[in-house]
């Protein structure tokens, strides 16, 4: 039943199939007066784009974004935004052998389980292609986060791998086709896609996200928390198998005495918790990262069942991605953005006159 | 604004502080039909209570759960059911010292900043306390879950700070206080314990969740899917920071050939997704872990500052949990068992003559 | 499943039936800071409390509500209040008879056929009875429209039967059992209820409620238009048939140069719209009227039928109200208040800065 | 903030304005494996498009529906169906002179207050034209319904202006361009209509849906309830001012032992309440009923202001429907429709082997 939404006063509805005639969706909240056209979600959407460099898939969309609905003038009028973005690449082909068999770790078995009747032309709607209208509903949460409170999201590969980004330098991650933090590991990273092509396999991948300039107050406890919706939001994402809030897992190993964070006047001493406490933001940076499985879609032959449960052989040809992490930064930046605007908008409900018995705080909201 | 309500068709919504008169809630969506009593949810409450060893807080709480609608002669009528559980042992005097102050990796400094005004008594909404009628309406879910379906959903302990179980036998479980599946492991966990107590510090932990006989087809993709809803359930419980379906993180450094689960006409041949492909229920085990911080609630000093911006230093007396994951067990079952519950109504609205053209399917719902 | 929650950022989450331990329920949403107490709301569970005049039923419920949660020295916190009310005169034997049977006119019969099993008891919970917590919730709303926002809700009995209100003096309503703005109408009154209960019969009403002081801009079309939710409000009290906004379904025979309202410099000139217009508050008063149907409880025989489809006479004898109208005033007025109270926190989400490029305007939210 | 979706497990969200690109949404819950193409769509589109009669508005538009995903081979997938309506015959300049004035009786002037920036062509997202893709999204409900259950939702109009429907005979329905089921009434109405047109003015209306086969159980009380859920939808339709359910507004003059429906082992006796009891469908008929206020938009000059606040003189030129109720006749259906097939997932959560203790009932869900 109905799961293609996602938000409450910033709500994303989407639809649209890997082979499909076209991808799009209703962007409803946003305020009226944002300045907003198409070129503030290609951004984005170009870099989560196949075919950017030799790492990833070699399928080509132009992924161009229309605006259907929604601004007038340059502006929106606070009415829903309609998106649409039409399939050009879509070569159903290549997936032709695949409508009777089940692709090991793929959706495949799943979606025809439960509905029975599929399309199974590049995972349908299984597929990361859905992402890209996350990405341009993320693109319109991201401008107005910036724009009217100053809120920046952005996200970086920090493992590929067994490699890891030891120094986390944010100039340089829009500088290489990994999205990487860490010049020194790029020669590394280089060789390691190269092994991992040649041998036709895939490998899993890390992607931290944070978010600067969020005020503090964000959060509706105890079950609509900032950190379980961010949770939320980040596993709905393709691949995804794990989520970690500041410390995340090292937590289980830490003291009390070393993870809580201090404070001082000037403010607090770290950020073991990644910027939420009891599920409100904290004001401090938003930290959150993600584990990206490695992708099934492999050369590696691998035993498989088909719909009548017998066995098959399974190669997956195509133009795939060896690590679904590099494409995934923009898209975990949407994902974050997305939560974010549907919280702001709903802390807003309080309303400062009644609660705010102690004044105006530093980066509170209005 | 809004945010004590989780679920859609099976919803539980909550109130209460930790030194108010009552923690309850309203369970709406329970089918008709289902024999239910107190003693349905007290045996879970009795897990999670405090006291109940020399490991866990001293604080008594009879923690005596009251149905007050939705059951009549012993069966549930498909109304919404009416939970409370009065507060007894309050001792609100324990607390009273922290009104001005904010305890450094509590929730006190984040409510005080969104609410303005707050109930300071225990933590007040922010307490664990809160989770006991989570607990209780887990109770009911697993109850309908198990006699309608079979499902049966269980945690453990798999980690406490460095201690790690090695064996996972499900029998030993209940057998000691730490719900800990590995026996071996039993006397360095009290001696880690003992000095815990000794330092006045605390620790984190990692609990398992596994979810039996759950059917194929649950989840509601690309949003509402199974595994991003279980992330939202389970991050929303207090204390925790991370969540994983499956390999979960250890998926970063795995390769394709290895990760994905090959399929034979016998079934699945391993199981790393955790049973969940593409935001779908395999119809094998559900697993998930969590990562719990360590409490902050110690009684070595922390800095902090006071509502008035002024440095103070902070011992938390009072009876406090050195390892809030070993009373999480039956906490993070029942929010298991809420999210499961949700998707199996959910699930049904699919009506088996239009989508079933295959003919219907071992495990598969009605 | 799950029914029993109303509004989005104030949500009213309710439990109880009519001869069960108690009602009660959740109110989630109410800012922070806000005074608030138990007096608060009994002021109209007395005004709908049955045995107030010889007009109502004689049950006698002392009716007195309870806060569990959510307010702390007398303010609210933001977090959910818990409510209960416990049932004290429930008298079940007099409804031992109906187990079987199905009462005409009543939700017996659909309750039987929807649920398998029901509490039929006083109706259970389709008995008026659940309303008491709709004005308890309705009474925390009613506070915060009128404390913050200077808005004032009103309901009266505009029509009883056949005796319509034909002045409407807001000042007498108060003043008499019927709830009535016609003086000149209360013996006519007082007459037709004593002839309506020598016949053992009941009668049908119309109920007007008028909202005073609602801001321009409240109501998010296309689908959560403000007519649109108090229609769903409104419908769900138990025996309403019809909803109006304004003029209504006088509509029907008006063109459109008698309609239209016109605007000068002052203001509007006419409020034909009912204080809506594309699903959006004027700032001129919300009228809307409710027809509630003639109780189906009444001492003249009926046929109907058991539950082994055999046909049987019903006479409903028990403690009932010739005119279920006069105790729906305070309902009314609360669901009108609970309605308005949510869409003033979805409003707000508008950012000020953002949308207000023509300056603030008179009557304009913050 | 988002209000452009409805439905909870069938949900419709929209977006689109008058004279914008493109109208269009996201169909969310469809099961799969319903035949389904554009064609099923198109009818009932071409009922509410507009130069169909001389009665109706001249603006010519194809309306022409195209569904983007969520079906594969001709039938339907259960994932989210896109949809739409590429505008065609805009004209924007026949609006140019309203972009400062508000039209007496329009969203003009709650629009600009609400959002300060708006599309003022046409209404932009308060037009009518909007409802172009509620008839579509409505249109795969009623296939649904029709093929998997047998229900048919029929609309007619029963009243225009002072000219009642005195016979009821559908098949008359689709006769004549009124919609009008008498036919003895069909020269008064064009006489009427002629009058009118050389007026300038326009009368409001009335439209009278019917839903047959609808089986017992369908509503979610006490919020949830049927009833309150049509008021909902057929209240959030442009120009409605009043909705009814079964004999409405008739009840006030009603006694009980006329309004009570009696039931007899053959079934109920009559359908006063128009099929729904304590908001729970009981197998009868679905009656609705609903009042259209007369359009704004004539030719007879009206008072008003204009953004500055200055008085100005306004004569809605244009094409305009002088009754716009005889377009809403498939918007009406199409709304009932979407109420209906949403109520019937959310019941088929209720597990047949749970609560059906007294067995299989006629009518009853699966």
């Amino acid at each position: 039943m109905a799961g293609n939404s996602i938000g409450q006063l910033f709500k994303v509805s989407t639809f649209g199939e890997s082979h499909g005639l076209a991808l799009g969706g209703v962007v409803d909240g946003v305020p009226a007066g944002l300045a907003l056209c198409e070129a503030d979600m290609q951004f984005d959407l170009d870099r989560r784009k196949p075919g950017q460099s030799r790492y990833t898939t070699q399928r080509r969309e132009g992924d161009e974004i229309k605006i259907l609905s929604g601004v007038f003038e340059g502006k929106t009028t606070g009415t829903s935004i309609g998106l649409i973005i039409e399939n050009t690449d879509q070569r159903s082909k290549d997936y032709g052998k695949i409508a009777e068999t089940f692709r090991p770790g793929h959706g495949d078995y799943t979606y025809w389980h439960k509905y029975g009747h599929r399309d199974y032309r590049g995972g349908g709607r299984s597929s990361a292609r859905e992402t890209a209208i996350r990405v341009a509903a993320g693109g319109i949460a991201k401008k107005y986060l910036k724009q009217i409170h100053g809120i920046e999201i952005n996200a970086c590969l920090s493992q590929l791998g067994p490699i890891s980004a030891e120094q986390f330098d944010w100039s340089q991650v829009e500088q290489n086709p990994f999205f990487f933090p860490d010049q020194s590991k790029l020669d590394a990273l280089d060789d390691y896609m190269r092994d991992l092509k040649k041998q036709g396999d895939s490998v899993g991948a890390k992607v931290t996200v944070i978010a600067k300039n969020v005020p503090v107050g964000l959060g509706e406890p105890v079950f609509d928390r900032l950190d379980a919706e961010l949770a939320h939001s980040l596993m709905s994402i393709n691949a995804v198998k794990g989520v970690e809030i500041g410390d995340g897992f090292d937590c289980i190993t830490q003291k009390g005495s070393e993870h809580r964070d201090e404070l001082t006047p000037e403010g607090f001493s770290s950020n073991h918790a990644g910027g939420v406490l009891a599920g409100i933001s904290t004001g401090q940076d938003i930290i959150a990262s993600i584990a990206l499985k490695p992708t099934s879609s492999i050369t590696i032959p691998g035993q498989s069942i088909n719909t009548s449960n017998e066995p098959v052989e399974i190669i997956t040809k195509g133009r795939h991605d060896p690590c679904v992490g590099i494409r995934a930064i923009p898209i975990a930046e949407a994902m974050v953005a997305i939560t974010l605007m549907d919280h702001l908008l709903r802390q807003r409900g309080q309303n400062p006159n009644v609660n705010l018995a102690h004044g105006p705080i530093k980066g509170q909201i209005d």
